[in-house]
């Protein structure tokens, strides 16, 4: 089985990206499962209903979101109608939707897929997000009723990321980090079977700050006064993630691929 | 000219894979100048005096610190005997040693290497990075009295490191991260004609959790209770780093490669 | 009934202070029921068992912990054995002991005391503490079960403190913060007649930093040098805390009034 | 000399309670100089001009800023041409207005008001707090230029806090700390002879979480979701700080004694 996951969209760049990249990459690598991490692809700053269905209209077959889950408030109700967005497991007892569930796939095999937020690093506190993946891992169990898990680590530090990589190991087709905006290249199967990749950066231009227009945070870095709001950059977006294919048998990972197209970062296709 | 940054050597493992290639490397691909970062090469906590000899003697021109500085006391000392080891520009007023130098590459172009400290999600706090590194880069100007000039961006977040890409673009040779141990994969040219990675990665074993024995940070992840102290991992090495090549004329990078050799990730060579 | 609480024991001097003048305190005020912080008496980290049994004896009917709860392992066994031992309810989901208990003041009344660590600024990530406490609050209710309530809510944000005091309100007694070691001069009965301080300060020698010998967190905080460990202030103590009297029928505080006895801290006696 | 320094003015209740309270007390303790921390005191978030003349109009001779000083964007220029302004030491290199300002209070008398940002614990990174008060106390020595030096010390760390009153001790007549919005009751004079009190608390209304309105704070913490802006508790608000007398020869602190006057706190007065 073949599992497309893309990282961060950044603003109208980042969507434009996927529109126009991802239906044809769908048929080209035959995919048989897209993720498309969401949380920034409304000015930056969370997800609208119309713009999650612009992803999915787009090829994704699951939507992931992030620390900024609910900044544009329509997802609060948006989330409870449409179930293949999935929020963090972890960001709050009171959230609506919900943060794992089992998709099926287009070849009709099984697909679960989970969002954690880290505890390191981040602007708020969220709870232990090791007991909520091993709870989601143990409900769809790789190689039981599903046949690929796909687990989503939101968060800052790499520690977290490799420790809760380490963590699903054996349980998951793809453990993959998105937040930080910036490709690692450190994509490998781990000794269990899992895909591993620390972060699968952002879909956005990267003549940028993190996907933000540079003026505004380089002036607040250089003169530490801020003067208006980040935007979104609208330079010509990378798509950038990774690509695991799994064994049918097991669910684990055979082979994993970063994947970067388009935009200024160098091409790197599976 | 062709200038080697390796990434953070992380302890026993990271300092046995720098002595065995570093050696050959710098023949093989006819290096000019070599830049090892060597503040985890003494148990994964600072770097003592006979560990940054082992670094020199295997081939770094110049040997740059970070955070875990005078983790190891006798550098305190050490510093002040060996030009070669540069630590961050703004790590305390009253730091030993220094954080920017001219160096004389073999070829005798002279090389501007300065490392600083970021703001953002440290331990501890540091000065304002950017006003410390315009200081250093308006001394010794990017063709003028430096034929290149190499920056290591210590910090952890992405945000302040691209910002800071940004900042030295024109005026640096490469702006090169570390501090994460995960090496990134936006290796590019920003538009001024800086070569730029956010991160370059460790030198250690990959099969850890940034390069400590997985055991006890794992347990502090899963249980939320410490039982031992962090001990580097011991299994092969990955040499992690990037590979710039400048325009003798100007200083700028003409080209910027990933490097990674041996261990658990994928190879990358120039 | 009247409950005194003292903030957390500091070091050799605030053992000396608690073990001098708790057992006279007991007598001439005529406390009920004594609740004593003891996460930083050992060293200044954390609580030997040894040292649990000497708070004990000098009259505490309960010691609580914190963030030190386990930086002297023999508490890992100890409290095990001790009961009268409380650590934070959200310290791990591993760690041992118990995070709330119903305990029987000397006058057979029953109060239940729980203890519960903040999320914001602290050096690790810990799990919701509201929604921990309500539990809590539930299983012993003020004016039920419960003849009194005492919560320590120890973390370092005034803003978490008072959210939590105010969530508390009508269901303890007590809302009293540690961890910050200064006390503050905000008591007052909230309106729903829960008594509130936002910190207790600590037993200790206020002329240091936060009950630690000057030398060292002055050099760190000017030089940006570490040289040595932190070792406690070993001047006279301050016995710094908060009494409350509680309404017999309800539960619900009628009296707070602010406790600083000796060292260098303005006299409050209730 | 009598100082009465007031911690941070909280919103149009704060605002409320310095106009009513300030002139009377002015006369009735017979004030040499009052300070008032104003970086709450429009819609809880900085300062406007015209909310600053108020302070300055109800009797403070000096007003101090904090991390909030720019909120309120017209601060950019007010505080060129109200010198009675006094925004934090270490702001930003290219803030507006001063950090340090000799001061004539109405008997004649020269007072050096300053103020520093703390590092620990703060949302943004500012550079080295103590080098920067080191250079005020140094160009206006107390007992030399200075018949008094206050310092406003506005961070959250206690420990950074203490640390700074001690490298104060002996070179100002007050070291008062702001930012918790929480009085503490620590007030004393140190060995050297600076009163010292780690926070003067907030002029605002209690009955709140550090004087927001207590729903939207308590919603966050609780549900862990945001639902609105927060705004200012509008109930009656406490005057919080502090009252120091010193010796005319010297500078030093004789006494000094916590303030709290009106609303929900136990009164305090000199
Ligand atoms: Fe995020
Ligand atoms: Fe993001
Ligand atoms: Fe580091
Ligand atoms: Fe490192
Ligand atoms: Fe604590
Ligand atoms: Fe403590
Ligand atoms: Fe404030
Ligand atoms: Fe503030």
């Amino acid at each position: 089985m073949k599992i497309l996951f893309l990282g961060d969209v950044m603003g109208r760049a980042g969507r434009a990206a996927v529109a126009a990249r991802l239906p044809k990459l769908r048929d080209d690598w035959r995919l048989d499962f897209v993720v498309v991490n969401g949380e920034n692809a409304s000015s930056g700053m969370g997800l609208t209903g119309e713009h999650a269905k612009g992803l999915l209209d787009a090829g994704a077959d699951c939507v992931t979101l992030g620390d900024h889950a609910f900044d544009q408030k329509d997802m609060l109700q948006f989330i409870e109608t449409e179930p293949r967005v999935i929020r963090p497991l972890n960001f709050a007892k009171t959230a609506p939707g919900k943060g794992a569930r089992l998709f099926s796939a287009r070849n009709g095999r099984k697909v679960l897929v989970t969002q954690v937020l880290g505890q390191v690093f981040m602007k708020r506190a969220f709870d232990d997000p090791f007991s909520a993946v091993d709870t989601a891992l143990k409900t769809h169990p790789l190689g039981g009723t599903a046949s690929a898990v796909v687990v989503d680590i939101h968060c800052e530090a790499t520690s977290e990321k490799m420790a809760l990589g380490h963590f699903c190991d054996g349980r998951a087709s793809l453990v993959v980090g998105t937040h930080t905006h910036v490709p690692t290249g450190d994509a490998r199967v781990l000794p269990g079977g899992t895909g591993y990749l620390t972060d699968a950066g952002m879909c956005g231009d990267y003549d940028s700050v993190i996907g933000m227009d540079k003026a505004e945070p380089m002036r607040r870095f250089i003169t530490g006064m801020a003067k208006t709001r980040f935007t979104p950059a609208l330079g010509e977006a990378t798509l950038s993630g990774v690509l695991v294919e799994t064994d049918d048998a097991t669910g684990k990972a055979r082979t994993i691929r970063m994947v970067r197209l388009g935009g200024r970062l160098q091409e790197a296709t599976p």
